[in-house]
């Protein structure tokens, strides 16, 4: 089984061009002068490299009453937004993936091919090439892996968890909540909405949402040594969790993990540039502001609010 | 535990100059400028990228009765190891990797922590970067994926599966058959012998031994539609094997797998000046020449030589 869907694997060769040597050789090559990127980033570039691991039984369950090829097809597909995610969180454009399998024995050639091809789907849409991976049965339950690469202008600061500053505004794509309610596998990654505010705009804290609204917010505190004040109605809520009463809403966005969801920070004049600017490719929400240290959120009232989530 | 993983992986910052972002934000940043290469290398960049997971039960074996530390550095060690030897396939400078891990449950932080030394102790002996990963505790077995990057001067050919030509000399490095006792954990990667080959002459075909002798030779001559006449009594096998009987050794150096050796290809010319070459800095044997297609391996009495190994 291995063997063909290595030899299917092979049959899958990217077209785009700074693919040199895509899969089946012992590596893939690249040419990165063949990127077609804006003159400013392939001037001056900077990779951005992702690493992520998902796997059954933490991140998603094999046995289900869906589909077996849907749902095989969206766990793929979650092994690259989840990857592309971080790549958006860090304001670069994705370029190119590697996509790894352990594959339980109960998994046959077709189901293999429907991971790939829900990770290759969504890869495509961003233009990014599948260029290799290593793929394995084994004894032990479903594992994917994904490398991700992109590029960006180099930045000497901002667009990073430890570049928030006090007074920064705090801005936060999509809404929260949704997760349990299928989010978590069809979520789109922020990545054009990324692009447009990095080309447009100056950043400072940046992160995605993945363990949780509150434990990433607390990741940027933590790595800026800044606090948060936050307006809890003001946190957008995902109409997937309409039907639960108010305070069990809230708690929702602000615990459930893997919203995925950018958590940006900046400052109240350049907030105010991009709440107002029309163009911007998804909807961004304020939230609160950044106060002085140590980490921790407070409401407006002053109250601690209190800070758990989803650690895989 | 995973928690403290993290905090302590944080605190491994690389020092190299081209990582502008290391471990512990959203993804790593690197700046290719900033590598320390050859003029050649640098002004033409091909970027290698390989991607490899190994797995409890089909990779190794995590119960044994050597000191459990030194067993899980050598398990970090290999997953890094069988990386550079695809690298070293390539005739790439290995630049920097990624490193991810599933943990079962049974292990601890202590654990974790030689599982990364062990691979950050061979990743550092090549000046290789660690610039993040991804770690999770979850109810399976270990498993342990590693991305992989390096950088060659760009090869319109050469260094590749399927440039393979008709009387070409086929070369080996080191020696098969030794992997069962020990070697599969403890090979030295061929990255110097690959950057010395690639800098002084010019190699048709390559890979590096991982399914057996037998299997990788005949991935070249799948690729490039050729066939083998191999000298059997040429092949060099390794003294772990010498106390068992002839036929058994030959058996052991073609068909076990993970040798991690290189297998190239180049003209009868080129071959004869790299075996006279001093300076080569690994010992390279003649095993054989190319022939006509079909793939196929004969001896050097026009036998059909068997063909199996081990595929994970």
């Amino acid at each position: 089984m291995e063997h063909d869907f290595h030899q299917w694997l092979k049959e899958q060769a990217s077209s785009l061009p700074f693919v040199s040597i895509g899969i089946g050789d012992d590596a893939a090559a690249i040419m990165p002068v063949k990127f077609d990127l804006p003159d400013n980033v392939q001037a001056n570039a900077e990779w951005v490299v992702t690493n992520d691991m998902i796997a059954e039984g933490t991140h998603f369950e094999l046995a289900t009453d869906q589909s077996l090829t849907q749902h095989l097809a969206n766990i793929g597909r979650k092994s690259i937004a989840v990857s592309l995610s971080d790549i958006a969180a860090m304001g670069a454009i994705p370029m190119f993936a590697t996509f790894s399998l352990q594959l339980p024995r109960s998994l046959n050639l077709a189901n293999s091919i429907s991971l790939y091809e829900g990770a290759s789907s969504l890869a495509n849409d961003f233009n990014v090439a599948i260029i290799g991976g290593d793929t394995n049965s084994w004894k032990g339950p479903l594992v994917l892996g994904t490398t991700l690469f992109g590029v960006r202008q180099h930045l000497k600061d901002g667009w990073k968890l430890s570049d928030a500053k006090v007074n920064d505004v705090v801005l936060v794509s999509g809404d929260f909540g949704g997760s349990l309610h299928g989010k978590h596998f069809l979520f789109e990654p922020q990545i054009n909405l990324s692009r447009y505010l990095i080309e447009n705009y100056s950043i400072h804290g940046a992160t995605d949402a993945t363990d949780s609204l509150s434990l990433d917010l607390m990741a940027i505190g933590k790595s800026s040594n800044v606090g948060f004040q936050i307006d809890l109605n003001a946190i957008p809520i995902s109409t997937d969790v309409e039907s639960v009463e108010p305070e069990k809403r809230l708690k929702h966005a602000l615990y459930d993990g893997e919203d995925f969801e950018l958590i940006l920070t900046t400052s109240p004049t350049e907030a105010e540039k991009i709440l107002n600017d029309e163009q911007v490719p998804s909807r961004l929400t304020k939230i609160g502001s950044i106060i002085d240290g140590p980490p921790r959120i407070i409401d407006l009232d002053g109250e601690i609010v209190e800070v758990k989530g989803y650690i895989h």
